[in-house]
């Protein structure tokens, strides 16, 4: 069994890793009788997010927040599925709702249980504002909130992983990066954190099933946040 | 009555408008059985903290981390008290005893109360650690933990004041600064921040009380965080 007893700080990654955006955009979707097909128009929301961010990262864009690209790829697709009966208020509102999502349900408990041992905190590409309206809607307990906002880089940038060290004066490998996403851990990893992958196998709904295969490099591999609570418990 | 609805974000100075930086010290400091007035000590370790901050401010230090002014300050205390029974991890762990300051006793049901109807943060010249292990010891509901160090820049620098209405993504007037020190709310209001003056006539114990009295220029005068929420309460 391996010895974890060095860390400090646990750093989360937050969409699909904490919360579930894709539910709770189809539940706000279908209240809003847009008729469209909820379960596409957020995949394609979605997938829209990482091209946007690489554009800052390859400095195509200046830094622009998440909720600033969310609302240029919304734009696109309010053209796309040909909706327009939404006012500015309306669409800013829905634009919001990334700061609206609900955490997995294994959530909430896990990360009150991981605060009572370590420090816990955001490490997420979403910006600060987004990060806390979303922590008072869905109650997190976080004892801080990292943002790429806080680096003006996103992830997967050095800055973010080295940034969450530097400020919280640990050193990188006393950090661990959790997160249902390999690419973020990897670069993590790389900045000399460990990595704990947490499965989330529908974090794109059923239509769409990720692939929750483990992989030898993280540390830990844990079913959901519950399961991470157990094995973190067991490694001493 | 003023109309105070614009309000969104409650920023609150730390150390003696939130916590009792005074007797902490003093307890800790007993317990210590060193055989020096805890009091002065208390004081003197204070009274160094304006002056270190001032030497950073005007570049004749390059950024310096709280943590590592107040132990600048300690060690040329440490001679002057002619203490010599410490050893480097005491003496670390000693000027950690700002991370573990105990609150006023009414700003944790104010925080929470508050909580409910705004966001509320602080915007402290501590770095960030010590305010993430204060806000773990003392059990401060903060939504955000703004510190000088985001900004890598101490209070009463603009940078700071403004930094927390970008980053929350708000105006200036509808951020309410909360302080015992006057001079902090004067920087705020240059800013364009509204403000709320706490009394903490025992900021400094009882052998060097605190003038309180009201100055017209804040928006608010309260006794205490309670007092202030009953204040806010009223003002709609």
């Amino acid at each position: 069994m391996r010895d974890f007893s060095q860390i400090k700080v646990l750093a989360f990654d937050i969409f699909g890793t904490v919360v579930d955006w894709h539910s709770s955009i189809i539940q706000e979707i279908e209240i809003m009788n847009l008729a469209i097909d909820a379960n596409q128009f957020a995949l394609d929301w979605r997938t829209g997010y990482r091209p946007a961010m690489d554009k800052v990262l390859a400095s195509e864009l200046p830094w622009t927040s998440i909720d600033d690209l969310h609302r240029m790829i919304l734009d696109g697709l309010l053209i796309q599925y040909n909706i327009n009966t939404l006012n500015e208020e309306q669409i800013t509102h829905l634009n919001h709702i990334w700061h609206r999502l609900s955490p997995w349900n294994d959530s909430i408990e896990a990360l009150k249980q991981l605060k009572e041992k370590y420090i816990i905190c955001t490490l997420s590409n979403g910006n600060i504002r987004l990060l806390v309206d979303m922590a008072k809607h869905a109650k997190l307990p976080w004892d801080y909130i990292f943002s790429a906002e806080n680096f003006r880089a996103y992830k997967p940038s050095p800055k973010t992983y080295l940034g969450v060290a530097e400020l919280l004066n640990v050193q990188p490998d006393q950090v661990m990066m959790v997160a249902a996403h390999y690419d973020d851990l990897v670069a993590a990893r790389a900045c000399g954190l460990l990595t704990a992958y947490i499965e989330r196998p529908l974090e794109f709904g059923s239509s769409r099933i990720n692939g929750v295969s483990p992989c030898v490099d993280n540390d830990l591999h844990a079913t959901d946040l519950l399961d991470l609570v157990r094995l973190l418990d067991n490694s001493f």
